[in-house]
């Protein structure tokens, strides 16, 4: 059996590798028109950042072998060709063309061809991109990270990034680690604007323009200058900004011309379309990894989530269906997470306006027991949909949220609804999380909602509210300490704290919004007032998501 | 509504405040019979420890409030009793007599009452044991910790714990952290023996006596010793060992001597049998908590697992049942996790030995990307019945078990088989993860298993086989320079790496076990070997999991 892969990633190599573990016979040919194979790119900016030697850790196993074209043919039996081409599928003779770098042509027979050929930068239609100067970089390779190196190495000073995704977030923190004035751009109104629900990203862009990255939303990066040998700067909304160097961040679109042209069948969403053995619409031919388009596992509807883990999953499964196993890969969930300067931000599924009656959880609160001293704070966004499973989950913190995040991302991949993770017995001891884990609270939020408890106004519509002239009472139930420190400061906001709401309860007018600093307290009052014949609403956790959304609404917040 | 609530910790508190939620009308009572309510005795050890200035620290919430029986009154309209002792149940009048420290009698009717008298605990039958002196301690309560201070500020120097359990466990650093010299006396073969098995029980043995803790197996305290008013020793397997402390950690039973005067049927296991809703034989009376019993999940059948986690649960469906709302708490996993010098140790269902025909797959690794500084290293035990339903995980390791163990006990609770985790869309970025998360990988282990691609033994098997005389080939497929480091001095163990068993086949005898450094290599070399013929066995996690069992074994490891 003769199979050859078309490129050199985590997908063809996963699938190779696979295929040589379940049949020792086969024929195994990778070609990769890079220098190396098996580059792990999602370390680039890690590289970037210094926390790398050499582009070389990018390919080594965790024994240190290094996974180079020796190593592939020694221990695997694979020939790997780097720096070849492929440049023609010819189907109907199951053949591939190849060119390698002294522009040799060769052709490799197949009986299995696998298409693993990635994905290229989105290169946004901006005056001057595509000139041939130093300082523009799309940072895709171990090439375009040196090349940032480079222009370090050569004093740059200022860095723009185009492009606030979850590259341009680990290229901020890479490039403000080098010392540089980074400034990145964003056309939408918030960053990671398809990723995230508006108040979970305004506490990722407090957090790094507190670290000192300015980051312009609702901007445009209008015209890339030079000076015939270096980029001198940009113009952005029409004002002109000195810069040493730009990075295009505006995300990747998958390697379909060698699919297109060989006349496999593309989907909606630009990428090779698969069916669940991940075979494309010519069953010899499978493809996986950057280039193709996944199944959404909530909405059934094709998506394109060019990941890392996804591709080495979609390669096993290729793997296994090219040597007869029956292999499936059911989908995703759309997860994604990244760090920056010491916050996590994670998510999976649906965002909240993408849910039709969403019913949200959102909690705030330590990710361990508080009198642990290394307690951080979390904060989770659960979604729901009206009838209770659960369809998505954000959270932010300075604490641990990549476990809550993947126990959503289990549950929801079973199909659990809000009620059913309210009682998972998750793993509970002071150092690793609270008796009642914010996960399970988010749930347990989620359950009060669904059964009418309470009613709550998101913290962005609050925001709304409050900068409109509408007339309305708002009780901040925190205690008068808190609310003296530091609250909004508008005459619609009084204070009752939540220990003296049973004596004041002639104070409450007939409809209120309660807010207080994690939701717990406004939730509690909630219910109080709610039995005392009042119509109430809380704000969504409270301060917790309500403070990162102030100051974009210009609203005032201080001491009372 | 007359609500009686027996027991001021976790489950009678949280069923409480939720009834306040759901009814402000009901009248709440809590009879406690200890100083504080709602204790979080998880927080014991960490108290005596040195992590909490003072007790109150357990008592507080998130902002700083302190839970005591004002804050109960003034702000949940809660009457909790304390230092007032539950003496008698009259169902037929639906009354409780209380006594309070005066002695002064009382009695409260209920239309419900929820029993939640928690535990106590275990004492052993030794000798000395009731003997009213100064050093012997069951951590169970405040006072327990402080008498533990006590003793240290009197400059005690050495320490016994009885019990290698979850709370001996966690005793032992806080007590090595006071600088006492600390011997753990397991009567069992090794230690967590209910909760681990062997191997990964052995992992934390070696983590704990490389930390200067004693740790005496198959071992029994015969006797304490005293001087008439102080401990000054103990007996161990009839050998006298001075100490000033005696730390009794055997676990804990059910408090239920006034449930069982009252007629309430009591399980199996030996605590109150309850239904779903959390209901007793006496559909007024619920119970949660310490006092009760639960369903395994995976076996159906009652279980005792006293745990601040489920508690919480419990009362939340007390709470919800009582007040109308239909609610159930399914059961549980006896999920348990800790930590011990900063090695993190847990556990979720059930254990290989409890299972048969059990599937396992065994994986070490880093819990993050191998190039990123704050990788650490983790193994996991994924265990699976025969039809490769998921029934059990145990996780050890310096890196991040919790996340992984949680995403089993997710999939586990959710009925996942092997083959859906291994396609769980987990969040993945190089300070998360590795691409192929460590619990997918042990879960493509397992699914490799259960389609016949790979046989295996078990760390614990291999190293009994190596202690008999029997004839067998061992083919170490690690590198020759990690051979020769450090392997097991025994002619039957070759060096045949990896990178060169294609040339050097004909040097494998027709039968051969496989093992590398954590069972990648192995693997890789067992498919390639059973292709060629050979009947072949990889030991399960390689050194990763054999390495941890070895001295137990007296199994010479060195030098090659």
């Amino acid at each position: 059996m003769e199979i050859v892969v078309i490129g050199g990633g985590a997908a063809g190599l996963k699938a190779a590798a696979r295929i040589r573990r379940l049949n020792d016979e086969a024929k195994l040919t990778v070609i990769e028109a890079g220098k190396y194979p098996s580059i792990s790119r999602c370390g680039l900016p890690f590289y970037v950042g210094g926390m790398l030697q050499e582009p070389r850790n990018l390919l080594e196993t965790t024994y240190g072998a290094v996974r180079d074209v020796n190593y592939f043919k020694k221990v695997k039996n694979i020939d790997v060709l780097t720096e070849t081409k492929a440049i023609e599928i010819n189907r109907e003779k199951k053949l591939v063309k190849t060119v390698n770098k002294e522009g040799k042509e060769d052709e490799f027979s197949y009986d299995y061809l696998i298409v693993a050929t990635g994905s290229k930068p989105v290169k946004p239609p901006i005056e001057g991109i595509d000139e041939d100067v130093e300082g523009i970089v799309h940072l895709h390779g171990v090439e375009d990270a040196e090349r940032i190196l480079d222009a370090w190495e050569e004093d740059a000073e200022n860095a723009v990034i185009i492009g606030a995704g979850l590259i341009g977030m680990e290229c901020a923190e890479a490039l403000h680690n080098l010392d540089m004035n980074v400034t990145i751009v964003e056309i939408m109104d918030h960053i990671l604007p398809t990723m995230l629900d508006e108040e979970i990203a305004r506490m990722v862009e407090n957090h790094i323009r507190a670290k000192g990255i300015n980051l312009r939303l609702s901007s445009k990066v209008e015209k890339i200058l030079n000076d015939g040998e270096k980029v001198t700067g940009v113009i952005i909304n029409g004002e002109e900004v000195e810069t040493d160097l730009v990075v295009v961040a505006a995300g990747v679109r998958p390697n379909v011309e060698l699919a297109k042209k060989a006349g496999l069948e593309i989907g909606e969403t630009g990428a090779i379309k698969v069916n669940e053995k991940m075979q494309t619409s010519d069953k010899n031919i499978y493809a996986g990894g950057d280039c193709v388009e996944c199944i959404h596992l909530l909405t059934g509807k094709p998506v394109y989530t060019p990941m890392g883990s996804v591709a080495n999953k979609q390669g096993r499964v290729i793997g296994d269906n090219i040597c007869g196993i029956d292999s499936k890969f059911p989908g995703v969930l759309g997860t994604a997470i990244f760090q920056i300067f010491g916050m996590s931000i994670g998510r999976t599924g649906l965002c909240e306006r993408e849910v039709d009656g969403a019913v949200v959880g959102c909690v705030a609160g330590a990710d361990r027991f508080h009198f642990h001293p290394e307690h951080r704070p979390i904060r989770i966004k659960l979604i729901a949909d009206k009838n209770g499973r659960l369809v998505g989950c954000q959270a932010a913190g300075l604490g641990v949220i990549d476990k809550r995040l993947d126990v959503a991302v289990s549950a929801i991949q079973m199909g659990a609804k809000a009620i059913d993770l309210t009682n998972f017995d998750l793993a509970y001891a002071p150092p690793f999380s609270t008796a009642i884990d914010l996960i399970i609270a988010a749930a347990n939020m989620v359950d009060n909602k669904l059964r009418g408890l309470v009613e709550s106004i998101n913290a962005v519509n609050f925001a709304r509210m409050l900068m409109s002239d509408e007339k309305f009472t708002v009780i901040d139930v925190r205690t008068e300490k808190e609310f003296k420190a530091r609250s909004v400061k508008d005459e619609r906001v009084i204070n009752i704290p939540l220990s003296e709401l049973r004596e004041r309860v002639d104070e409450v007018p007939e409809e209120a919004i309660l807010i207080c600093q994690v939701g717990t307290r406004s939730y509690e009052a909630a219910r109080f007032l709610t039995q005392k014949g009042k119509k109430v609403k809380v704000v969504d956790g409270g301060y917790a998501f309500f403070q990162p959304v102030l100051e974009h609404y210009g609203i005032e917040v201080g001491e009372r």
